[in-house]
């Protein structure tokens, strides 16, 4: 950058003039002429705990008021080597949940003056792109809210970059991460529902690049075994309401009458299943079938649905996210964590489980 | 920073090593010692344009890789005074368009290199906390999805930072903005319902910080009195499901019966307020009673609603803003322009739009 000014005179409307004509904003230049001291009395009048005298830094606030100057993040974060910014990576997909998840971090995260850089992915298989990209941006700290490969990992430590995984996990590795316990939920549901007499299981599994979904699935199939019931048949799902009404449609193609449950391995394609066996097969839900999801999503809730399904603790887990990975940002690297949160079966109007066997 | 560097040795290996015991990150001087360069030409190197030899530029690029330094968009940013960050200032309400806008908006982004900084607002009220936190931020741009007042756009203009209004508009003045004409699509709904013989209309309005909501309301109201029919009555509404179960049974306790229609300001509480009417109150909709949204969400279209509603077209709206204010970022100010979406009505199966007078 220039050392040199072309500013003569230094009252506030010749430099406010000045800027004018040269159309751009203020800078710390402009601040130090205002004030007659140099630009690194400027810098480290708005650096904490630099050495300034009390007069220049007097003369340098007064100055930058004058000239509604404000330090830029990119400025300060080179001397406070804070951005301020985290980096959260999340799919993109259609997902209901998305606003919860999105909503309640970017609170939490604000409260602490921190501000969310979203990186959406098309897919979670997709993020070696995005990640390469990142690295251009001096985060402080980055959300991971989709799978990642132990190379991907390593490039994070080497990088000392410090992240939380969302709602994830890598086995046989040590990550701070966040996460609900799928599998349990999905061995807690099955117990359930068997024990309430439903023998013939069906499953809509999710999108394939969905670790979330196979870990509700496996879940789901272990049980089973356990309980010496029939595998249950399995068909293809997606992250869509019309992969739901699609599934049914296959499960019904391939039993010969409605199976007695069929777990959906989220909320949307539990509510396109359910639509479709009632409006479309015409069947009595949860009379002639029982129809379940994975989530816990507002329209779950609404009074045509009252889905029963498989809850997590969203908000809660938000806020642990936060805190988890503020404390990493603040004390730089300590004992890796996984925090794990239960799931809670939602015992909606959608599964016979009132009257036991 | 500091000039001096207490590496002795030049090798990689003692280079990560001393990084390593430092638990720092590497830097752009580290980058400098390897190749044997000053660290300006390594700023240089990295700086499109900058001058350098090539025989330099050779050098430092092979330090770099060797040390796997990525010079951070803070550093950058301050040579090209590009931060490639967007804000995107937007209310954090459960919104379900939420995640339509800003998924659209973060994939355009991110196909030009820019990235979306979020900045959510519990209320389109409290902006002008977000905004002082905001300039401290290096934005390029900024969408707002939250209506400013003059003295705040005053400040945009004063800051030189380009903005883009998103689905909102401030009358009587010049600005950029991408919006729906919710007034005229409100007035061809109530033309078209009053065209097929509803003759009572109530409506549940918006939030009270909602300046679409109350659009919504106004062109619905002016059309009724244009076509000499009986003024609404008008209940207080909000932004989720619960308002439309409310505002259904404050309509129906105000009212002898209930009335022709009931326009909902957005989807989710006319999916709330239908529900409540099949559901609680066992009415026929749209035999007794139509129902109508604004907005054109997801759950609108499904098999238990097929909701009566004015659509929005989001993705085009978004790709539309993206381009808007790439534009002003590259150009620098322009001709201020408005580009104005058409709603479109949508007629599902709640409204009694089948049979001419």
């Amino acid at each position: 950058m220039s050392n040199t000014h072309p500013l003569q005179s230094h009252t506030v409307a010749d430099i406010l003039a000045l800027i004018q004509r040269e159309a751009r904003r203020v800078t710390s230049y402009d601040v130090a002429t205002l004030a007659g001291v140099s630009q690194s009395a400027v810098s480290r009048s708005f650096k904490p705990g630099a050495s300034v005298s009390k007069a220049t830094h007097a003369r340098v606030m007064k100055a930058a008021s004058q000239l509604d100057y404000t330090p830029n993040a990119a400025a300060r974060s080179l001397n406070t080597r804070r951005s301020n910014l985290i980096a959260l990576i999340i799919s993109d997909r259609a997902n209901l949940y998305f606003p919860d998840v999105l909503a309640e971090l970017s609170r939490q995260f604000a409260l602490r003056g921190m501000r969310i850089l979203l990186f959406t992915l098309p897919s979670e298989t997709e993020i070696d792109q995005v990640l390469s990209e990142m690295w251009h941006f001096q985060v402080d700290g980055v959300v991971v809210a989709a799978h990642l490969s132990r190379a991907q990992v390593a490039e994070f430590s080497r990088r000392r970059v410090p992240f939380v995984l969302y709602n994830r996990q890598l086995r046989d590795a040590n990550i701070n991460a966040i996460v609900c316990d799928q599998l349990e939920g999905a061995r807690q549901l099955v117990s359930r529902l068997a024990g309430f007499g439903h023998r013939r299981f069906a499953i809509i599994s999710g999108p394939d690049d969905s670790v979330i979904a196979r870990e509700r699935m496996r879940g789901s199939v272990e049980r089973l075994a356990e309980l010496r019931l029939p595998a249950p048949l399995i068909v293809g799902g997606g992250d869509d309401y019309a992969s739901g009404v699609r599934g049914l449609s296959e499960i019904l193609e391939q039993l010969a009458g409605p199976p007695d449950v069929i777990i959906c391995c989220n909320d949307v394609m539990a509510i396109g299943c359910l639509d479709s066996a009632r409006h479309e097969f015409g069947l009595d839900v949860p009379g002639q079938l029982s129809i379940t999801g994975f989530g816990g999503i507002a329209p779950a809730a609404w009074i045509s649905y009252g889905l029963t399904t498989v809850r997590q603790p969203v908000q809660n887990m938000a806020q642990a996210a936060v805190e988890m990975l503020s404390t990493l940002i603040d004390k730089g690297s300590s004992a890796p964590e996984r925090r794990v949160f239960s799931a809670t079966l939602i015992e909606g109007q959608t599964a016979r489980l009132g009257a036991p066997l």
